[in-house]
């Protein structure tokens, strides 16, 4: 609906601080398509200095307030931070479950921070391929540091938010206790563990109840030198944000140290092109059932007149051909 | 790994109550690839009667209690019952989260149940398609009533169970007051509502919140004339299980009447057949990928030599000559 944008220009005007031209790359990334993709081939060229730590959790865990509180550790570090906070829309109504940003309005005034809502409507790949897309956007902008926040209710939230270069998980006194969805896999895409609204009673608790299943889980070969600290955190007052901006550095220094940076990135790197090959394919898919006749395909295999696989192979003829 | 399966000869076996001819087709199903496709062929034109019920809530609701509860109701309707458990596997260990299946063993000796567990791995297509396909496998051999049971972690599992004709989503007491995941998504796919635990305090609360919730939720045009009923169950008594069967068939005669059954098999099959394209899409793309050289590619993306879509491009080339 709006006119196409020009990669190399519009980026260099989003690397000169012009914050409108950094919306509308970012704009374009989340609608995808052609455009992304052309902004994606510039971005890369211009990428690879940011680093990036997800920020993953349950609803109301306190992940805003405590992304605030990062954002102003950072700043005080001298850093420019930009927040991409990942709004996880429902398939079913395409509402989004979050929403709420007002109390990162603290750094609305400030230059060196950009904040940025993203919800996955209209990319093919999905927030598993426009995540890295917009991240890489920001990086060729400027921001040394890039925080992804995300609800980490679904398998894809947890993945987004594990595929930065720190995961930061952020559970609340009581944790241990409840049953919670998805643990196990928190659990491993974890590299620092944060206990928010500590002044809550439990948050000991917690924290042991942590340790714990950290002494019990199995590390995976390349991280086995790296035993992810639990940090204990009051976002609303910024209580332990400094620790936490500490713990993150630490894992940094690490992973730079092991070479496991490198590797990490790499190995992201591979899983976006096999998420832009998928992506390509699904777009063809919706184009050859186009031009074989979908109406009248989907109504047959609807009606129970063509089972699935007859159809796929009307659909697929001319692909081999 | 196998010999090859004959499906029609397997499928007519499996519908004489062979339950090892019943236990082969379902392993193929679950691992993909031709042989599903040709027993999905053959259970096509022998399916269509089977009623699907999906199951759903957060670990530890006790769905497999209730499963087994409600599948003794059946019987006593001397309904034929097959129950699928789908065991989501973490995508970072590929360990099952659930797998104790022991309370089921009430009905081993039932000729008229039969019950199996099944994982993702090794289906190209995923739960999405391995589901309705091995649903429809149990149809074809005759079962009556088929029980998809998933835990409703992530939005994959609770998509899985909301392609059933009816759904039955579990909660416990206490479950309006716990900030719990993917609670809007739950909302929406379920046609009835459990209380399972009833025994405990607080289940006429948790009955009431989900009332009030029902009152506010709109729901969706074409159901606007069923309200989902709330029952409260104790899975271990079997308590509530006589109503809560009443309620699915209420809601099944509520379906048939306004034809609402015939559009929503529609629709999933229509659904099956996009899914159906993307699976050879993603099969055809690793072959590609082979092709053009995987190692060599992946290796250049992984240094940032060569960007995603460049790389991609390469793959794809030979796809539309």
């Amino acid at each position: 609906v709006s006119a196409p944008v020009d990669p190399a220009g519009t980026l260099a005007a989003a690397r000169g601080g012009d914050r409108g031209a950094l919306a509308r790359l970012l704009t374009a990334v989340e609608r995808g398509g052609p455009d992304a993709r052309d902004i994606g081939r510039a971005a890369f060229q211009q990428s690879g200095g940011a680093y990036t730590v997800g920020i993953t959790g349950a609803p109301g865990a306190g992940k805003s307030t405590l992304t605030s509180a990062s954002v102003a550790a950072a700043r005080t570090h001298g850093e420019r931070v930009a927040v991409l906070a990942i709004d996880p829309s429902s398939p079913y109504t395409g509402g989004a479950i979050l929403g709420d940003r007002v109390r990162m309005s603290e750094h609305a005034l400030d230059e060196g921070v950009f904040i940025r809502s993203m919800a996955s409507r209209g990319h093919l790949g999905g927030l598993a391929l426009a995540t890295p897309e917009a991240v890489r956007v920001l990086d060729a902008a400027g921001f040394g540091w890039v925080v992804i926040e995300t609800v980490g209710v679904g398998q894809v939230e947890v993945e987004v938010a594990g595929a930065a270069d720190t995961t930061v998980v952020v559970v609340n006194p009581g944790w241990g206790d409840a049953v919670q969805a998805n643990k196990a896999g928190l659990m491993e895409i974890a590299d620092v563990f944060v206990v928010n609204k500590a002044d809550r009673p439990g948050a000991e608790e917690t924290r042991r109840h942590l340790e714990s299943m950290l002494d019990l889980t199995r590390r995976t070969a390349s991280d086995s030198s790296w035993r992810p600290p639990v940090v204990l955190t009051v976002g609303t007052t910024g209580e332990g944000a400094g620790e936490l901006w500490s713990a993150v550095a630490r894992h940094r220094a690490q992973l730079e140290a092991a070479g496991t940076l490198t590797r990490r990135r790499g190995d992201r790197l591979r899983n976006e092109l096999g998420l832009v090959i998928e992506q390509r394919l699904r777009a063809r898919a919706e184009h050859l059932l186009d031009a074989a006749g979908r109406d009248d395909i989907e109504r047959q295999v609807a009606a129970g007149d063509l089972d699935p696989w007859s159809a796929a192979d009307q659909v697929l003829r001319h692909l081999d051909a």
